[in-house]
């Protein structure tokens, strides 16, 4: 569709010649019909169908974009804009009229607050955009499920703004505990340089997951591979659904509550 | 506005070249006042400029709009899709371009995993599409931090699907914990008609907030309210950015960590 966007400009260059000397007649006829590669306004200003049409992308070009846009916007702002700009270059519109910055409060748990992961929060929003809410539910489930259980950072940047080695599990889809817990292993402040190489790396990490996902979804070979822990489960065996069904969300229940009989 | 961008475009790239040598009064005539309603392919494809431009909403009609919109697609898609009507009938273009099911995964505190409450993840996302990072940042920061100390829920809906009167005060953004401490004050399981009808009405809550807060911040009236409580304070000033600075985010800490000296 990039390559439409081009065409209609080339549309628009040999239209130039092609018009000269032409009647108006035929000239307005043809422009009615959006023959020359024009959209009615009621058309452009209109919100295009949800969800919008994916195509397969390689999460090995997505993760430099996403580790590149980190710096650029944040983590939120990262991960969307990578997997957007790869669906602009395969699909073009209606990915283009959506600007990548809408998802850029994200940054840090949600304008710092420490809350869901930014990354998650970008990846979520894009993968929303592209699949209906059953899809979306089961995908984004399973990312933020994978999230929890994967020893960040993987990703390898061709040209890092830090050397760093020191991976951890978060064990929560929060901001504030998987930075927090990556830098206790690491030994490093909030504030370093390092910290942010490994939220930029993390940032690839789980847009190329996303990206994954949503390529196994879309080729019908989606199989959801997250489960809770056994305790997680032992919880909710009382304060779930099925009995006393207080207890709202998925998160694992021990980092913040004793356990308890 | 945008509708002026456009056309002054159509007129400047397409007619000046198009109508070169032609008998084109009439042609000319129907172009220049807009006559055909027509945007090139070009124009229609590309992101709007962001930030989109904002105009003072009436918080009072936004209530109703975000609590049917609850019940129809979720808190994150009731508080953003709310919002965002309002800014298609008072803006249009390009409020109209933004399908309102891009935050729908935002229910439950993304994907039901109860983490950020969905409704903050509308509003923010539409916060953020309004105002610029400095406007966004102190906007949502100040929203996040009122519901975190706002006994909801307030507004009394004219058709209610259940009727509730108990109200909580959550001290946490986190949907887990806000809805939890609803259900244990309102001895309401998480599945229950009451509970439901608690978060939409909070979704309106929510919506009418962030709609005062744009208000204020676009009229040049803004001054965040939101300050962070004692015992946080006291927490960060060994773990903050001036000393230890290895806690991420701005959720009080005591829920979740013992207090220690």
């Amino acid at each position: 569709m990039a390559d439409e966007r081009n065409d209609s400009k080339i549309v628009n260059i040999s239209r130039r010649n092609f018009l000269k000397g032409m009647g108006v007649v035929t000239a307005a006829a043809a422009l009615s019909t959006g023959g020359f590669g024009l959209l009615s306004k009621a058309d452009a200003q209109e919100a295009p169908t949800w969800p919008f049409p994916y195509k397969k992308l390689d999460p090995e070009a997505i993760m430099p974009v996403a580790y590149e846009g980190y710096f650029k916007g944040g983590c939120a702002y990262g991960a969307f804009s990578a997997i957007m700009e790869g669906l602009r270059k395969e699909v073009g519109y209606p990915f283009t009229v959506i600007p990548n910055e809408i998802v850029k409060w994200g940054e840090g748990g949600g304008a710092g607050w420490g809350t869901l992961c930014g990354a998650l929060l970008g990846a979520a929003t894009a993968i929303n955009l592209v699949t209906d809410a059953k899809g979306y539910s089961a995908v984004i489930n399973d990312l933020i499920g994978w999230y929890t259980q994967f020893p960040f950072p993987a990703y390898k940047p061709a040209n890092p703004r830090a050397d760093i080695s020191v991976t951890s599990v978060s064990g929560s889809p929060l901001c504030h505990v998987s930075v927090s817990k990556w830098c206790a292993a690491a030994k490093a402040k909030i504030a370093d340089t390092a910290r942010k190489e490994r939220c930029g790396r993390l940032t690839a990490d789980v847009a190329a997951q996303a990206v994954r996902l949503l390529n196994s979804y879309h080729s019908g070979t989606f199989v959801a591979a997250f489960k809770p822990s056994d305790t997680f489960n032992g919880c909710m065996s009382c304060h779930g659904a099925s009995a006393m069904n207080n207890a709202m969300g998925k998160m694992d229940c021990v980092p913040c509550h004793e356990p308890h009989n």
